[in-house]
């Protein structure tokens, strides 16, 4: 499996809603954020999400069950062809359309995908993906996994 | 071929308005479906639109450039990377941008293609492929082909 | 590296706002033309935008920078699969998401590139790159390359 497949499987993990299965796309110990470019460049490393584990992961994906949001909604990854950094830094552009109950669709964010990756007996995870949406606007973002 | 490429001659077949070649990416004996996720989760295995043979194609082809619909507005497939479920079941992202003629563009439809898939004599078609919207609304959908 | 690959690149140069790089993915001879699947239907060769060179297109970044209109938005290119008609002579479909500063994100331009690949000393660059906008209407579009 390339990042190519791994983003496919990814996406296709959370848009089908197998949230459950989010977590296993990363390292044990990793790190998750979702951040904008004008964080980034403002030298904000905080980022709105944060989780440097795939326990934080999992327990954001309870969360997210409990509250019941993700449901009412649908979400539609579109990912880009990666573009390899070093041997493990890639980037990839991603957009995510939300298709609401009643029909209506809008775009939900954009941006690229900053990975590390790291392969563990055979099988490729991210020990590293930074979330860098276009826009620095977060009002519901912060409740699903981009 | 691979799946990547026959979506990408698929797409274009469509976007370009060659929808006469379109019936020629499926078995003669076929499916082609559109619905919803909704209605698949529904158990409601009817569909929006319905087609079981080329030739049906063939003839929805014919009412479509009877109707002239079709060309008042443009579409733009962008379709994502093919998850291989099986050997020859496959399912694959996709985004329909249409663009009116007085320059507005909108979200057409949003989804995933599942495939099966059968080469014969080396050519890659479609025995079914079944197009699961995001969204169950289906106003002005029902007329083109996804 | 191939012309996915290539384009990977030359989105992730105008999108990263890395604009002096983009003359380079052109050989010094070349032809770079924004227009509409309209105007070519018509006949109409002209373009809205047209460069005959590498430095037309150096020249054409410094406006850019000096007219400081690029900055305030940002853009984010989803180019999907390339199909190769000829040797040398492909087409790709794209989709181009715009991001406001105040977070409002529209589909800025979708269409097709129509390119002719040039390998000089083992780098793929475009000798032709045609952008064929589904949209006829090019307002603000002048300024941006595709």
């Amino acid at each position: 499996m390339n990042l190519q497949q791994l983003n496919a499987e990814y996406a296709a993990a959370i848009d089908d809603d197998r949230l459950e299965e989010w977590p296993g796309f990363f390292e044990d110990e990793c790190l998750y954020k979702i951040t904008s470019a004008e964080n980034l460049s403002d030298g904000n490393e905080a980022g709105i999400v944060y989780a440097d584990s795939r326990a934080m992961l999992a327990d954001r994906v309870l969360a997210l069950r409990r509250a019941n949001i993700y449901e009412r909604q649908t979400y539609r990854h579109i990912i880009g062809t990666p573009r390899l950094l070093t041997a493990d830094i890639a980037e990839t552009p991603f957009l995510v359309v939300r298709t609401m109950r009643d029909g209506r669709m809008d775009l939900f964010a954009a941006g690229r995908y900053r990975d590390r990756l790291h392969r563990t007996n055979g099988t490729l995870r991210f020990k590293e993906r930074v979330v860098i949406c276009d826009s620095s606007h977060f009002d519901t973002l912060v409740a699903i996994p981009l």
